[in-house]
């Protein structure tokens, strides 16, 4: 197939259905959470008022949030047939499939009986998720069996206390929340995408959210926050960043955490996230990853037009909060839920099952050979 | 919304990609699998030589054949880990989630490294899913640990020894056989659909098999064979199927395992299937359910034009084996991975990201609103 008629696929550019969630690109650049900028959201929300907001519709009245905040807190716990289970995954798994896994098992142990049940059901994986990544990284790398308890209060300060044995600095707190708000909602990106087409056969929450936590582990979805990280780290300065950088496009290598499907020019997200990894940066006396980045991005720009997108600028910052590589992926997850949640709601409310065509591009009608005669490759006797 | 837009939804008709394994619905009816009809298949093949002509493109010599179906019966046994996971899945469970968590956890225990490693990680899922099913069934009907040891040569065969923990009859093996031949394969259906979205972000075949069978679970898709099941056993005579029918279809109830989205006249797997069923039926001397299923079938095509599609004699027939109602749609995933498989591939064959836009309906930009000024609904001070 040539280069041409690949740009066609993908259903690029095709309107697949309505939503009402979030807008993607206008002009270019510009990301809305039901109306609302991700600038400003980013700047005078928290995580929670936005899942809230992608939940419920509307941006939270205070009693409304605390209710909110105190039902995930109150559900944060982990069912002992889950904790067995994630006890089971090897250290060697990707923390994606964990995930993945541990959301598929509570709907086995706590399964939504009705679609009455949807809003306490996204409610639950909200809370659940950090638990279920922080109780398997801990138990895999030093035996730990963690508790539930905390003082934190909402997702960010829970997530990484939880991951890291103690309370965060406010800096790495409000740096981790952000992130969240960042990667909460993108209308139809791919692992929506998949939780709607799960959807819209009628079929349960976790199924659409376990199918979502798997699309978002590939390298040009959510993976590639991992994979920005790793290439990042082959340099130690810039000037050899630029030229490996080089290099790799000389040989036609994606560069992971760059280009976008819908936006052009811009992905509205970079600038916030790059100003908290320079911040970050500086809390922990980076000399290297963060210039090095920041080349990255230069060369990107000025030999093919391609921007970072939040995955880029995300992976820096992850490091400097002391999250290992591997666990950047799942933390999407964490925030993602909320996107996806709302989605799997908004497309029952209207719903016909998404079953597309193909044009067929194989053998024509052949006749059954029996097998004593057929000859190799297919041919016939 | 009204009826006539949602009608435009769904994707109905937008080609979303190319495939060389399937066409539904030439001239409204026709089924090939890479270009060999159906009723050919159905009548000459076996289901391994099916999977085999799915997976590797052609039908396989005898020698393929064989060593084929070797490997398959040499990979049916669990992992301990994945085994043990399945102990913890209550007997209320769906035993579709337990399938997902099942190929969630074996993905887990036995990750996709590479792709070079798809075929043996397809035939893998193949040769275990039979296996998770009979091994939690049993496990929490009767406390059984089974063993994957077997004479039996084929999936049908094995998969119905080990359920009942019996060698079937020879029918029920044949049956079996051609329903999991029936079920192999069906183009972009929304499982299948799934699993190219999953796919085409470069994530792993486990994941993308995963997301199939949590979509394949919902009542418009897979889940269908069983709530036929549960309509067809309401009634005792035809007569009053009769009747139960004309009242639902006034009330505008989806009458389950019926209609298509493709196919426009009649689902050609149903004729091979209702045969199937009716001699099952009278192999164990039913005289109800057959009759009541022929009748609700008259109906529908007399007051609605809508045909049978394969779910609904495949729940008689799965139920003349003796099989309980909530193993039908599973019974689905141990044949349609196959499909699923070969639609991983050849979306890795030549890929890019799906990723669709939407049509935005929601609120148009907004100011952020401070928390302490917010009004209920979303209105500002
Ligand atoms: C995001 C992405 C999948 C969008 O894919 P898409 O809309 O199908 O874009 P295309 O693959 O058509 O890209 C258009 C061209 O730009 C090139 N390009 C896009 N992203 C690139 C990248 N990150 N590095 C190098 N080249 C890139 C493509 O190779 C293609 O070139 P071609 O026309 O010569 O084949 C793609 O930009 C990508 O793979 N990025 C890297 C992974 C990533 O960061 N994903 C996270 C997204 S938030
Ligand atoms: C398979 C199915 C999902 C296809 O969906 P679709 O292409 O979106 O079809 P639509 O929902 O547009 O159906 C067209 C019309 O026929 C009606 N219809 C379709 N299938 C029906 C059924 N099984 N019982 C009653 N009415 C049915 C719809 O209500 C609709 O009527 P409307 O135009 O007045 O709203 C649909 O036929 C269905 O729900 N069938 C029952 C579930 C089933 O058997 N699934 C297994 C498929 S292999």
């Amino acid at each position: 197939m040539t280069t041409k008629k690949k740009k066609t696929g993908g259903l690029a550019g095709v309107v697949a259905g309505q939503t009402a969630i979030c807008t993607v690109g206008t002009e270019g650049k510009g990301l809305d959470y039901r109306g609302y900028s991700i600038f400003d959201l980013a700047e005078h929300a928290t995580f929670e008022e936005v899942a809230f907001l992608l939940l419920y519709g509307e941006l939270p009245m205070i009693k409304e949030l605390d209710s909110f905040k105190a039902r995930l807190r109150s559900k944060r716990a982990l069912p002992e047939a889950v904790a067995q289970t994630l006890e089971k995954i090897p250290a060697t798994a990707h923390p994606m499939d964990v995930l993945r896994t541990g959301c598929s098992m509570l709907g086995v142990i706590e399964p939504e009986n009705s679609f009455d049940d949807q809003l306490p059901t996204a409610e639950r994986l909200l809370a659940t998720f950090p638990s279920m990544l922080a109780y398997w990284h801990r138990f895999v790398t030093d035996g730990t069996r963690i508790d539930f308890e905390s003082n934190e209060d909402g997702i960010a300060g829970y997530f990484l206390e939880k991951l890291h044995g103690k309370a965060p600095s406010d800096l790495m707190r409000e740096a981790m929340d952000c992130s969240l708000i960042l990667y909460a909602e993108h209308e139809f990106n791919a692992s929506t995408f998949t939780a709607r087409v799960c959807t819209a056969t009628l079929s349960d929450m976790h199924s659409a959210i376990t199918g979502a936590i798997g699309t978002l582990r590939g390298p040009l979805h959510g993976g590639a926050n991992e994979a920005a990280m790793e290439l990042i780290e082959k340099f130690s300065t810039p000037d050899e960043a630029e030229a490996g950088i080089m290099e790799m496009l000389a040989n036609k290598s994606l560069i992971m955490g760059f280009g976008h499907r819908v936006y052009t020019v811009s992905d509205p997200r970079n600038e916030v996230i790059k100003g908290w990894a320079k911040r970050l940066g500086e809390e922990v006396g980076d000399t290297v990853l963060y210039p090095v980045s920041e080349r990255i991005a230069d060369v990107m720009w000025r030999e093919k037009k391609l921007f970072p997108n939040l995955d880029f600028f995300s992976a820096s910052a992850y490091h400097f909060m002391g999250i290992p590589t591997a666990l950047f992926t799942p933390i999407f997850v964490l925030s993602r839920v909320s996107g996806w949640a709302a989605h799997v709601i908004e497309q029952r409310s209207n719903n016909r099952l998404i079953r597309p065509g193909a044009e067929y591009i194989g053998p024509g009608s052949r006749d059954f050979v029996a097998i004593e005669d057929r000859e190799p490759d297919g041919g016939m006797v």
